[in-house]
């Protein structure tokens, strides 16, 4: 077989050798009987382990004790529920973490400070540890439970999202995996909610920092669904080694390899969050060029993504582009209006900062697709960035007035 | 008659002494026939006059003409019309703007320089000056015609937000009216879309400027509707010296009195534009108190008024008050968690960083009241500040998504 990047068919978070994982109904979502909730990532020997984590200053208990546990740079599994957030509890909440760990550390017999904690759900609510004590026995672990893991984590979310990419090069072969969940308070400072990724590639812990920093920055930190950010957010990289490769390290010969495969196994979940935002009906990307500098063309990127008014325009495929051009202006990087060129699809809208006459039908027809882009070129520098997001719909509405009743 | 403030009824931006103003149709909002949307205000002297202006970096052509005239400090009329913004039009925008004023000017009888212009509505199309030209001929100003200028501004406002308070102080008495419009693209970024402040009362140009800074520091700039800013934010006032009162300055014997007179219009001019939201059903108050300075109680409350998640929960009566500390740590201001004290309404539902059990029905019931008000103690320090907004309604999205279609 040729060198390359493979996405696998069906590939998750299970697919790099070595990784298992499992999960269960433990009852945590009230409304939703049946629906799995409480769910385990295991790998049979320990792995270099890092994460980044929310930026909000309230952190959920399972955050704080993840934290801790990660300042070894190792890991050998995670637990992780949805339907509860163990957050804004007070104290109790770092009991009803540990606890959770320990449990699992008995049922997988290793050390509770070998695991990891994460929750996802109603924040300010207590973890029925009842109800968590009986389901972590119901777990049973499978190279194919990678699948299950991600249905386990999703709240709001309407499909699962996995992959995992093969990578063969020069002789060597690895394989990254991973499992995310959306799909609202989500806006990009630092991660966005739950994001698990493996390896069985061997690398190194200092490379392997810097590496997810590098993927995360290009993708989940790309996305904004509505502005809000959570006090769970939590992306994990789990590395095993099992691939028998040389150990992966800076400027190593496999690293880039390894950072392409990582970005893409990212922007492949970045995306499907964003597609899956609460109530969205399409995926948008707004991609930046010419900005000043790389840092004002992530954050003009991102400030048209997280325009509700740009949103609900392209929701009812409106071709109203003076909201994108006003975002940018409230960005407040560096622009010369009068340099400004904007594109939706295809179809040219301003060319020099003058509107060009267009057909509406036209653009209406592009905004009505599944995937709509929209492209400005600043003509000023080098800075380019993508963003994705999704529109906003009457449905995110709904699903937000009714979250606790 | 005692000393006092009274919001007068029917209070308006002509019912300070020596304004008039007036309307008409011209035909600018193409699917509403009949809907005022060309205004002129006027004074029979020369008024002391200063304004606050955009800082989004996409400047409509009105702003950039108004902000040039009022360098002199000095103002007689403003014409402004709601239909389109006459923003990112290129140079042609100037061009009409100057027009506008020039038409107006013909016909008052005054110098062009002496005028200000306005716009609000949709962003990227031409003025259409056809319509314009000849719509100038048709308003009547008038002693009454506050009112039609309030109506000729709005564009998705559902009422018109005016007001007036009579100020008797020391033997002296003059009025601060004024009008505003929304109701989206609405954030605290210097001003808040349009709104045009009158006084009868003699104010030296220096203090004018640091009371309206401070007025709308307190009011316009703490309501959120939506997160976004327009190109044409304009929050104009004009001081004609009618009253016959001593030359208020800073520290003069009417100052006080002053600022608080236009603090009051403004907060209710804030409170008026909050609670006419896009799609609002509510008006939504939240108040922090206890945090480290006053700008940090200012960024707290913002961000919690401009969550889109509080702003759904608020909507559907669901008391998920998780959203609302969470939305506080997005801020970055400095918090204790163990230290928040959090309430809905009269009902206490976080005391010391922890849940207090509460009756759901009961704060279900204060969240189905047509003012809604969350209030955050953060026991730190002394800063306080209020910030307003309004729930988020499916409506709002149909509005947004439909606006040029």
């Amino acid at each position: 077989m040729e060198d390359g990047f493979d996405f696998i068919a069906l590939g998750t978070v299970t697919s790099p050798q070595g990784f298992r994982a499992g999960a269960t109904y433990a009852g945590l979502k009230k409304n939703e009987a049946g629906v799995l909730d409480l769910g385990i990532l295991f790998c049979e020997v320990p792995c270099v382990a890092t994460a980044l984590f929310t930026k909000n200053k309230i952190k959920a208990a399972p955050v704080v004790v993840s934290q801790q546990r990660l300042k070894s740079g190792k890991a050998v599994a995670v637990v992780v529920n949805s339907g509860c957030a163990n957050a804004f509890v007070g104290e109790q909440g770092m009991d009803d973490a540990s606890e959770m760990a320990e449990l699992t550390a008995r049922n997988l017999g290793i050390l509770p400070t070998d695991i990891l904690v994460a929750s996802t759900g109603v924040i300010g609510e207590r973890l029925p540890m009842e109800l968590i004590r009986e389901g972590i026995n119901h777990i049973a672990l499978s190279e194919e439970g990678g699948h299950q893991l991600a249905r386990a984590i999703m709240t709001t979310d309407t499909v699962p999202k996995e992959t995992a990419v093969a990578v063969r090069v020069d002789g060597s072969q690895f394989i990254v995996g991973g499992v995310a969940k959306g799909s609202g308070m989500i806006h990009p400072d630092l991660a966005t909610l739950l994001c698990f990724l493996t390896t069985d590639a061997a690398v190194d812990i200092d490379f392997l920092k810097s590496a997810l920093r590098r993927a995360v920055d290009i993708s989940l930190n790309m996305v904004s669904i509505d502005g809000d950010t959570s006090p769970n957010d939590t992306v994990l990289i789990m590395a095993n080694g099992q691939a028998g490769n040389e150990t992966i390290s800076s400027g190593s010969r496999l690293a880039e390899a390894f950072q392409q495969a990582l970005d893409q196994v990212c922007i492949y979940l970045a995306k499907s969050i964003a597609r899956d935002g609460e109530g969205a009906t399409k995926l948008i990307e707004v991609t930046v060029k010419g900005a000043a500098n790389l840092d004002e063309a992530r954050l003009a990127a991102r400030t048209v993504i997280s325009s509700p008014l740009v949103k609900s325009a392209v929701h009812g495929n409106d071709p109203n582009w003076g909201r994108i051009v006003v975002a940018v202006g409230r960005s407040g990087v560096e622009m010369v209006e009068s340099k400004i060129d904007l594109y939706i699809g295809d179809v040219c809208l301003v060319r020099g900062g003058c509107p060009v006459s267009f057909n509406r039908g036209q653009v209406m027809d592009v905004l009505r697709q599944d995937e709509v882009s929209i492209s400005l070129q600043f003509n000023l520098g080098s800075g380019g960035a993508t963003a994705w997001g999704c529109d906003l719909s009457e449905e995110y509405v709904t699903i937000n007035s009714q979250y606790t009743t």
